[in-house]
């Protein structure tokens, strides 16, 4: 692991690291925000998956989540969003490829010798962070931005009892009925939709729900609403009786106005899990 | 006045504009955000300076500004530290021409038919703010980061009685005497170092000082300090027996990670004098 950069940081420092990753078979870089409080001992987590488009660095720098990271004494982990480098697969769209790895293991060429995106952050990038920074893998929340919200909430019910809480800004909700979703699934897992099943938030809420509480928040102004279908997770989490907070913010849109705007709230609904035991 | 885009941001509107200056003789982009409570008529309001190579972007996106303005329904203006456009000249190096207009208005060619930026931040931009938006102009302070840290503290003490308070992060505080201005002074201003001085901000408060409050925060990993020189504005504060709270914050550096950490203090500090009255 290669330190790239250390910054100061409400308190504690804001770090961003890389590494050779194994299950993506290329450089990674993340970054990771460590409150005052790690240098006494190990601290509770909260995971940051980012949307289309982002790398590590977007939520790190526009989110405003140090801010309340620092009051809650949580550490942050900012991943990046799909492998990198020129010998990895792409596409010039921007929503398949670099960028928008959907958090998957991709079982069809050209993306599958890189494209294990679910291994790398439910696998991979946890070791080697509890090896290296005072975090307390017993304590994780997780959260995420549009493709990251998707991957928040899929991985919190894909790995029953690994998340305390879980939330998301603005998720994809239920990618097997919606552009955003079809088309990546079906390039990354292939055309039998039975196997997208396992990464679609309102599916996965029908069949298992989330043991621990949930937060949404979607603007009701987001430009891309229809392709996120909050509606649908919505009705599976109400038919379910799954503990859960649903708001729709008006007037917010997707970006990280938005996101920011309400950090607080999810960083405190985090915080109530993680320092609840 | 064209709107470019608007954003809800807690509670408020994220806004960012384009006009064309009649001082830079260019279109000129800015930004403003309204708190909430602007819809109920004129608020009071906080100018941010940025640094060198910035636009009006970067602080608008990085500096969490706006949660703190929100709290305290106080505005904030984020204009853009230069003329910009095919026809404005410009220098190789970043700390020259564009991005780095240092809030002077130029005399020397090629600088003078577009860098008016004294001109453009303290008489056009706020006669055009005062028209069109909810902005109380009787209640102002103005801060800034490096660059615009010089900005906000000239301005200030150059125009008395315009801003309740003035604050800084890391300002360029010496620049008369520092890499950091000696070149940029010459070239705008000319060889003659006597009219230079109104730009300086220790020269500034040897001779007048500022009439209220002053805040300035400097880190002391700020890999750029010696160039800053806060130690010769320090003493000029302390020797004018000047009303202000200087302080090196322990482990921080020239980034926005240091400015987002203490952007809290800093709009409370200017709430505190926009609300005296």
């Amino acid at each position: 692991m290669k330190t790239l950069s250390e910054n100061a940081c409400f308190g504690g420092t804001q770090g961003v690291y890389s590494h050779a990753s194994t299950s993506c078979a290329c450089d990674m870089t993340f970054a990771v925000f460590l409150p005052e409080e790690a240098k006494d001992g190990p601290v509770p987590v909260l995971w940051y998956l980012s949307g289309l488009t982002c790398t590590h660095e977007n939520a790190m720098t526009k989110a405003g989540a140090q801010a309340w990271a620092a009051e809650h004494g949580i550490a942050l982990i900012f991943p990046d969003t799909s492998p990198r480098g020129d010998d990895v697969a792409d596409d010039e769209a921007y929503d398949l490829g670099k960028g928008a790895g959907f958090y998957v293991d991709a079982t069809q060429d050209p993306w599958a010798p890189n494209f294990q995106m679910w291994t790398y952050i439910t696998d991979e990038l946890p070791a080697l962070i509890g090896e290296n920074f005072a975090i307390d893998m017993d304590r994780q929340g997780i959260t995420g931005h549009s493709m990251g919200g998707h991957g928040a909430l899929t991985m919190a019910m894909g790995l029953p009892g690994r998340f305390k809480s879980v939330s998301a800004f603005a998720p994809i909700s239920n990618p097997t009925a919606a552009d955003w979703g079809r088309k990546q699934l079906a390039a990354y897992l292939g055309d039998d939709e039975t196997k997208w099943a396992a990464h679609d938030a309102t599916l996965m809420m029908a069949e298992k729900g989330f043991d621990g509480p949930i937060l949404i928040d979607t603007g009701t102004n987001d430009q891309f609403i229809d392709l996120l279908k909050p509606e649908a997770l919505a009705a599976a989490i109400a038919t379910k009786r799954q503990q859960a907070t649903v708001r729709l913010q008006p007037g917010y849109d997707h970006s990280y106005f938005f996101v920011s705007t309400f950090m607080e709230d999810h960083v405190a609904f985090h915080a109530d899990a993680l320092y609840a035991e």
